[in-house]
């Protein structure tokens, strides 16, 4: 039996190769398809199914582009307009040598959510594994809040259904395959525990520990963002994704060839926050090369073409990819020799400022001093914030610029330091003229001893 | 949470890196013990504890090695007289970040088994999975016969009670990462289920649907073979096994400098069967790439230096791991070209032959043929057997030749051509004229619908 | 200054990234382009130039290929009526950085051959390198059979003019590029030497010692075969050929689906001679790994699909690599698991005979075996040749084989016994019950001691 | 024949492996010896001989460590009392198959260096490629300072002959394999050209164009610097380097751990200048990744442990495999997390300056900023230099240190902003509280069109 796991970091997303004899099943492909196509030569099987637990809004996937490599057919949830593959229905299920995939209907964090069941006939009729796609990850389950606020009570209830008349009943024994580990956007609080089960998540839980009216009451009061690019998401995996064969190859740019047309680039510095603050490209978008897959759908559009920046150009191919899983196929290139060729070229240079917690301590109280506070609500919540820190999500920013002044110096702290570079770089795009990302952000100033308050405190 | 699992082929076994945080734990670690260096680095964690489940008897544990390397701390059951590590406990519960892993006795495989409990204590005191060693393996349980035949049915009860009152204990939902998988020796009949759980393996697994006595009465009846380098296993894992800190590097041999000092060395022909039948170097043993780690230590010895023939030198790598991993630390070289070079230089060549199963169906009958069954009896018992075919298993055979014939003409059958071979070199070694190999085996004698007996049907 | 040498075994090929600063050009691209796509990220430049030294016969160029992939401009000689590209013409210069590539037109292997000669502009205006396609090569020259044998010495003669009045007066100081390395068909006796220069060259080269009459008369009686797959690949090379973007996915078969529909594929068996004769897929052509590139073309047709055959299926993407090389794109899949599989499921095996030339000696004299030397007639001639054998190239075999008799059992022997296996796998396919290939081939007879004759002693 | 060149980056050193048939020897093989051995598996050779072309300064030849894992014979030129291996006298003749290596004796850089003519014995006596070490390199010669200034001169003279009476006489089109490439600091102006000629070099070389006079004036008017670790390389390489067998093990130190024991380490950062600038652990050294090799020998000592800081703790098996080369065996691990964990954990963090060039030349003029140039001096007196800047190469900065005022504002310029950050790391160690390193140094500051003087204009 071969159940291969592939783990797309940043979307936090994990995909299955499962087969046995010679033929195999790819659970929720991602866009960049090889490693589906490598696995499958390693264990000598043809993939013959691709199966999708639900339509995805966080990524684009891969279902088109593994079909038109393979030949698989693609089968999805039956409850939902797809312009392309073949419904499912709860029951069916699909050979693989001695090992099936069992469709059960389980829809919740979207109606058409479908969980496959593992099993070994050639053992046992009792199930081995669950691909619950959205529905459960470990230590928490998907989020319900897709089809408007007002709808999110009810499809709570439908998911709270789901994983108590369908998941749960298989028993305590179940090999647990979640869709995401943590880290993703589509749950809330998902635990880093790379492998988990049925009978784990039950008696573990928080949300499986609730009944009904408190998993909808605990799932209603969640707070989510959605991203600008969940529609575009949505959109491709409705009527199926462009077939792209290969990756696109990057061109290398020199930085007078870049200076030269500046304005027709998305610039995308992944470098550290440190490294940006000190000197970047004006108008750079500065997004860390692990938050490339969470935060660029909050801010570049899909039609400016995109060029990387990095401190030498290391790891244009990896960005590349990850710009590819969220449907960014216009990324043209990257400056060769990095931003550190750009600093030779003598040309102008962005600067912003870069405080450790310490620093921003000893400035504040004088009142010329701003603390944009842009992590997520929940974080805020938990975590306490800074006396008089003022509350926008990173994400949000954009739009609300407006309520800022030109004349204070305008300080961003996240969690840990990144987010907070990716605000300071979107207050410098918008031309703020005193704008400091503050390093290690509050986990910083909570290890160094400084106080907070929490909601309720603030005056 | 870092699980990472560590698979050695042939030896069927499976070592793990448990973590979280900044540091971790390796779980019975194979010889060469980069991979687990490469793990570590990745994750960002130091190795600092090795934890044996119990003293192997068909491989050389990586302990020293590993702990030179990095300084960990070994530690083993404390019912055995290791000369290096540190004893543990039943209920030692040692931290790595968030995650503990705690000692659970778990004797019959050997007396001082143990087995460890995985936690996360920042979710719960339930556990997550536990390691079993090779006390519980997915559809089989450890074998019980190495304290000798009049100990079997009472270690096989220490089994039976490990496993009844300590792992099963711990509840259904708890995945289980044994040391082995399909095709180790220390099962009978291991799946190749990659994941499993206690729950499962309670519901599923033929040991475990039996009482003390029906396991025990099991247990007991099983053929267990005992190669010849279990001793050296036994030595070297009592010991320590010498620390090598690098695997050696092997020399190309030219064909004429081989043929010049034959006797100095064995030859292992790692070729498939096909081409090892139609031409040979002298004395080589026929062991094909996959059997090495099972079969090697049945034949060879640990003084005599061992060179590696191939096709074209492709494997070397591969095959000195491998050999490294059961204690062969006298690998010296590989034929540069392999056997194609021996046969471009002109030198006498060994021909074995080599049937396809209607061959041999058709001579069969004359009488002059005597077939060899050199599978084990396990096997030869449920597949059932060519009629008049004389069963020595091939590990056996060495010492059984003075019973055959040089005038008949020998045809070695096993499962699936492969130990078919290998009993054919050693026939051959040993100056048997008339020697074939039955290709396919009695797999292909069945497929190709050519009758069979049962124990108890024959003549 | 980057100078990457690419090198694709079989066709014993080499093209070249030449470049600086941050633009390169490409010579000669294979047509799997993957590795100048990388070696350009490497080196952060962009490929802006696709050079074509010539009218390739042996592979597909792979220009089109990367031109779509990068957008590079394809240039070529003016000589021919290419239907994609560019014409360049003598002392066009093309500048990548500080380096330049200037043609120079050097007729004679094809009419529109060009060599490329490289300098570095900011040290000196004498050349470093010259690429010179297929009219120089190391210790050999470009044959110059291609268009007919009426014209081999006039196009000899002009040849001779390209090396004496273009590449020859650069100097003795120029480092030399060519585009086949030892074993290439594109010359006759290349040598493998890595790196080589002009001055070397006109020093030790044979053709380069005689005069312009000697070395027409030399160029004149070489013999050269001419595979069928030659005429397809000018057709590719001339229109472009078609673009792949990636290579096909490979399909896994059962022996069992590729025994119910044997007759629609070519079976290419990979193995070495040993393991082919004692067991294959009746019908299969045996062509060892590194025998692909040069013999599939004379036997393989274009329109039925191809399967691959090996041990283990370990090699199925370099083979299909090699066979997109020389355009055959309807490559379908492999056997899962290998031969061994095949005989595995007790399928009909196909036999035929391996004889170590010991054994051979030991037969002859009988007069009831006829040895068929499948060599190329140069290496008869050179090499000897056993009395009483009959001369047929193993290319030209399959149009020949009426002559034989089915009767006389046929020993087929070669230089070292890969392409006897081929003859006898082309022999056993029409049907000749009795086929034997000589492992070693002739090189194992000389090196045994046994006696040839040379052309003249034949009685 | 094989020829493989293995490059170092940072040390821009070049060794080879070079053989034929079944042998081969290493020329002056790095001490990370495991791409030897898989050039060699690769090959099907053996390693028989070593080669050190002469007694190295500026990095730890592998030798014994090759010696010790292949059995090969190291060989040195006779003129020196290695405490190890074998002497070489003019005319000594290896055979690798066809291939030979000749000693000849071509003292200058070193009096013991030898080179070694490369020939193919089957193909002609005539020179095919030469191993200068560092007598010759691409438009280079080696420098010849080792000896004390006032030997320069007479050792000049020495490699003037080596040259031309040894190695030029060898023929124009012979290729020319160096020890170093770009970069190098054996060389002054080492070109970029991956290969050239004897007849290139003596065309185009600027030493070469020299008679002995004008060859001896220009080697003593040249400056070099000389690091102190060049005295740890020596003693190293004459009494041969410890055997490691394999790189140590790197800890991974959480940022905790290292900040209780900070005075215990050499903390080595190789962020890049920008990341540098805006945080870093207080006390550590800012030296780039591909500055490593080039530039720790000036400051770090041999004896304190090293760790390595990075953004994302990405390099530190490069890293080092860089520093082993130059003898620090005492690398002992490395922050986990990069120094985002470190400010994560809200611990004190070090500043500096870093500014555009148009932030200095803002600045320049009101005489409150001292501009410390760094450069080398050559490079200062080519490139001219910022009026008024008070040149202090960077490698003699920690003693000179003394001359500055701790009330001016000292802004470090280099050549391209990296060197400039080294300075501004050992001045903030030194406890200057005013530094600033200038983004893309002289080459910004030229391209962005700011004035420069040149010696004997200033004032």
């Amino acid at each position: 039996m071969i159940i291969e796991r592939v783990i797309s970091p940043g979307i936090a997303h994990f995909s299955y190769l499962v087969g046995s004899g010679k033929t195999a099943a790819v659970i929720d492909p991602r866009r960049d398809v090889d490693i589906y196509l490598d696995y499958a030569a390693r264990h000598g099987v043809s993939i013959t199914h691709i199966f999708e637990t639900h339509r995805n809004e966080d990524y684009v996937i891969g279902s088109t582009e593994l079909a038109t490599l393979t030949g698989a057919r693609i089968m999805h949830g039956h409850n939902f307009p797809f312009s392309y593959g073949e419904p499912v229905y709860e029951g069916d299920t699909f050979s693989f040598g001695n090992v099936t995939l069992s469709v059960l209907d389980t829809p919740g964090h979207t109606l058409e959510s479908i969980s496959l069941v593992l099993r070994d006939t050639a053992v046992s009729g009792i199930p081995i594994a669950v691909f619950t796609g959205d529905a459960v990850f470990a230590g928490d389950t998907g989020r319900t809040d897709f089809y408007g606020s007002d709808k999110t009570a009810e499809v709570s209830g439908i998911l709270f259904d789901s994983i108590h008349e369908k998941i749960l009943p298989l028993g305590e024994n179940v090999i647990l395959f979640p869709a995401h580990g943590a880290g993703s956007v589509c749950g809330t609080v998902i635990k880093d525990h790379p492998f988990t089960t049925t009978g784990y998540e039950r008696r573990t839980s928080p949300d499986l520990q609730l009944d009904r009216q408190g998993f909808i009451s605990r799932k209603t009061q969640q707070n989510h963002y959605y991203p600008p690019y969940f529609k575009k998401m949505e959109e491709f995996n409705q009527r199926g994704a462009p077939v792209l064969k290969r990756l696109p190859f990057l061109t290398a740019f020199s930085p007078q060839e870049l200076a030269s047309s500046l304005e027709s680039y998305q610039i995308l510095d992944i470098r550290s926050p440190t490294s940006f603050a000190s000197g970047h490209i004006p108008g750079s978008f500065s997004i860390w090369r692990d938050g490339v897959a969470s935060f660029s759908g909050w801010f570049l559009d899909y039609e400016r073409p995109v060029l990387i920046v990095d401190d030498w150009s290391q790891y244009p191919d990896e960005i590349l990819r990850t710009l590819i899983r969220i449907g960014y196929d216009n990324v043209k290139g990257y400056i060769a020799g990095g931003f550190n060729a750009w600093s030779r070229a003598g040309l102008p240079t962005g600067v912003t400022g870069a405080w450790p917690v310490q620093q921003l301590h000893h400035h504040l109280g004088g009142g010329e001093i701003l603390v944009l506070d842009v992590r997520d609500a929940a974080n805020r919540r938990l975590a306490g914030a800074i006396e008089g820190s003022m509350p926008v999500y990173v994400g949000e920013l954009p739009g609300r610029t407006g309520l800022l002044s030109h004349d204070r110096h305008l300080a961003c702290i996240c969690d840990t330091g990144f987010k907070g570079s990716i605000a300071a770089s979107i207050l410098a795009r918008e031309g703020f003229p005193y704008v400091t990302n503050i390093l290690g952000g509050m986990a910083a100033w909570l290890m160094a001893g400084y106080p907070v308050i929490y909601p309720g405190e603030e005056k």
